[in-house]
């Protein structure tokens, strides 16, 4: 940490400063400027007191973080991308990975209809929501367990493994009896109780970002589920808030190479909800793997003007086939496969 | 709902448009204008198929709702401003509640010392947090239960009520037990399961908007807690994120009349979290009960740096007196007393 | 535009809405919901009063556009996208047109090493700031004329045709002397004299968006130059300010499949400012192609640690050579040559 | 400047970037810590070369300035904060400074009208605009010079000095001809052209921040002015852009503070835009006020619903003077007058 002394800091000050930061258990060197004197703070940080609790003495304008404050999501500690497994199939390998399905589980013929359409065309693993989290509590809330009775049941007839979220601690344990991956949606990203109880299941884990998370906590709630003994984290883009209207989200795809420089984890993106709009969808799915995503998940129904949620960005089954079809050069232009 | 079709629609196409109104329920009205159609959905919303869905169809462009979303949380249900009773307290009233007290509880000594503080001060509320909600996973959590009976030791020697935060489902239980007030954090204002659990509990809650919720959406989310019957919301604008970073959050005060305007629930602020640091806290209180808040809240430690959380945002006890002289002159500007 | 009215709004009060509706030139059509009256306002918005003007009324509670503000710019006046010429080179036609050069010129030298590295690299526009726009006054601020100079040697030298900067409206007929594309940067996207002024030059213009315009704000913007009869306007995202800080701006590529919808007007991307990080700009480069764009302009500096502007997000020419060679393949795959 | 260096990097790149700043004309100094090691450079910054260039080497991984990059606007210059006289008013002494009138200048009898009502509302400086930056090249652009004329005899006739934009270099001397303040709208406050011609002007100037600057970004648009010689700058926080779209933008009002702290100039808000609607300008100017704002700069006219621009912001002349008498003891509540 690096702590900037106001200006006009004296030499009581400055020791005031330097007692505390080695109370604190850290070794102060002292800089004198020409306007600023600083201090930087050695020693690791992580588990230990925060430094940045110096900014509240009167002597001090500001403190400076120098570490990453993440560590097991950290190319310190591992300097490789690490690939998850999700059945056999390798998210951060070579090949692009397609998630797809609809938003909503609805009933057992449309997700059939569904698999069934997303396997044929391309698609290694199903997603669908069981338990929904709503804006509003008067909206369709998600089938729940029956839900995830129809994923399962269409798991059994396709061979796709099941992406599907989990919404709170209680149902975790039956989220997992059925899922493959469980999913942290953008709303729970900083849910930490959810964090430590969805990595404590053992299962590979899809953590979205959440829509005003910077990339330094999204990898501190990443951090939180590695923490558990759970290595295998997915991190997703899924769109962050900003003033433009015109979308749903602003798909942040910046996001990709940074994680990527950042963390060994692999890093998939969303363009339904990072776009809300079934149009977009197609070229940001091209951008995303043309910037380095290892996979999509891509919201697909079969009549998307009935959806129980989010038909505005769902694909028609035929429309996700011609994506999948012309996606396979770009991934090509790349270097991986799909 | 107002649905905006798609230039060079023809009658065919808004034909299926408006059999699809219907067929959801609603009366459809259209209005041909020089460039653009649009069709008019009539009907109550709430409850009912949300028709932003027919955004899925290929002839429309947008879909403009004109209804906000929410009932028990709007001045249509109840056009008077409502007030929450603690113990006594009206938050909502005539008086400007003030509640104040650490980030963290961290010792029974700490929460006495500032408990005597803070009322002394003229405080009528006592806040601290037993279970901390915290962006790293090596940073402390909080002292849970220990800290609850903290708290509880300190009402009872003050005779100031309690609001603490429950930060998940499991817990909320033994926090209604101890706490006065029920307090849902910023980063728990979507998680829906939370809501209903607090919100059954029967306690008034303190529900703080999110760095990056609308406040459409924040009123959605206290008409989760409305809808278990609760009536005592407290709505809590704390910052949001923006581009700025001389502040750790963007204050938003317009927030303050513009919830006002929409709802009739009582909104405190808190100006600790909405700028990060002490010496900005005095005046950005005073600016929010100008505005018209209802209440504040304030961190308040006896030794900001050597506080287990948020101490740069933390006022020194003699620090907050003298802000609660300043803060009675404003109140009687506006027309409230302290 | 739907005017939508009070709740409670009587019979007296919509009358007088419509009154001035019609007093407006429009024609008022009421629709009477559960809730809520609306007005819909038939009629050409463009050249006629504002109607969001009646906002301040107070039976209105507001208004809601249907129509797009912008004509010239619009997919209404024309349906297929239009391709701008520059020398010959078509920016928005089949091939994905490359620029680059160094953010700032700084000397004869220096150009020249650039031009002919880029040329070589398959470039097609050279690009070069002799005017810049610095936020700080003591930073360095172009060699302005002789700067046009160089350029225009530059050229002579490679056949490439130059891009620059145009900062203010005393000097855009020296610009336009020396350049082929007149850029208008993002901090003047709304310097309303100065884009008319560019637009009076009769030659293509560049126009960047600014880092918190919205994409209707930006046609608005092109619709300034368009509507001094120059049809010559090449829009180009270049990152909008967000909360997130590990890169400089988030480059918004929603935008580019957004702009190309609304408007005919190409689009162009620049990873650099999007970034503002060198190792960011190949994947942002290859997610823009991949999205749709129709060209890209890059920095490149044979020194980047000694430019005087922007060398962190400068490639040097061997990595501006070998991202050329990888964005071939990604145009191709998305049926467009380099 | 702190210069943080990646992971792993050795003796040899450490030397390396030692020697760069040597070069720079700076002074190293090394603290190597467990996990990076970083180099502090120590001298003036400003008017040298810039030291963030080093990110550009590929050792660096960021670059964390230490010394704020304004001068002349800072507290390091001048220590007590100054006001700026305009016709002996002072705006930044003890007393609260309104300035009222409309967004445009319609017509003569419009300017008298609202001019003698705004004085009478106790006002002390009229405002009006008669170059307008309009977002459509459609909207009304302003009377021009025919305005300031207005705007003139509006000043004879109530003694009212007179704050007016000034929109381009090229009008800049006939607008100081007319105007008392010279006004830079937010849109130009990053057109360094013009923030250096209307510094040379003479005359106190009005800046508005724009609605993506940063606090910092916005003190160096005053220090161009500044640099002029120029001493007579008022800033103006008038809201940012955000998320939220219930208000037009969202008004910072830490920036006040935080204005004050960083800066000596005056600093005013305007609520008017900062809302974008009539009814939230009152509880906003308020808390401007209690915040610690020199003055106010708000939107009057005697109609809103017919006003050529801003209308649904607008007050009424009646409101206007109610708000005046609401204000008066807001002011003596945090020690000043109005």
């Amino acid at each position: 940490m690096i702590i900037v002394l106001r200006s006009g800091s004296g030499d009581a000050e400055v020791e005031a400063v330097c007692r505390r930061i080695t109370e604190m258990g850290y070794a102060p060197h002292v800089i004198r400027g020409e306007f600023k004197t600083v201090v930087a703070a050695v020693g690791e940080e992580r588990g230990r007191p925060d430094l940045r609790l110096l900014e509240a003495m009167e002597t001090v304008e500001s403190v400076m973080p120098v570490q990453q404050p993440f560590k097991l999501a950290s190319r310190e500690v591992r300097s490789e991308p690490s690939a998850v497994q999700v059945n056999g199939i390798a998210v951060g390998g070579p090949a692009v990975v397609v998630m797809a399905g609809p938003c909503s589980v609805e009933s057992a013929p449309q997700m059939r209809e569904v698999a069934e359409a997303v396997k044929e065309a391309g698609a290694r693993i199903l997603r669908g929501g069981a338990y929904k989290p709503r804006t509003s509590p008067y909206a369709f809330q998600g089938l729940k367990e029956q839900g995830l009775q129809y994923l399962a049941e269409a798991r059994k007839r396709t061979g796709l493994p099941v992406v599907t979220e989990v919404l709170e601690t209680e149902s975790a344990e039956l989220v997992a009896r059925y899922a493959d991956v469980l999913q942290v949606g953008a709303r729970n990203v900083q849910n930490f109780s959810l964090l430590r109880r969805v990595g404590e299941m053992g299962k590979p884990v899809l953590l979205k970002r959440g829509m005003a998370t910077s990339l330094q906590e999204f990898l501190l709630s990443a951090e939180y589920i590695l923490a558990t003994g759970n290595p295998s984290v997915i991190l997703c883009e899924r769109g962050i808030r900003t003033f433009e209207t015109t979308t749903r989200f602003t798909l942040d795809l910046n996001a990709v190479p940074v994680l990527k420089k950042l963390s060994h984890l692999p890093v998939v993106v969303d363009p339904s909800h990072g776009t809300g709009h079934w149009d977009l969808v197609a070229p940001m799915a091209k951008a995303a793997v043309a910037c380095g995503a290892d996979g999509l998940i891509i919201e697909v129904h079969p009549r998307p003007e009935e959806a129980l949620s989010d038909g505005p960005q769902s694909l028609k089954p035929a429309r996700f086939a011609q994506l999948m079809r012309e996606l396979g050069p770009v991934a090509l232009a790349v270097g991986r496969s799909l």
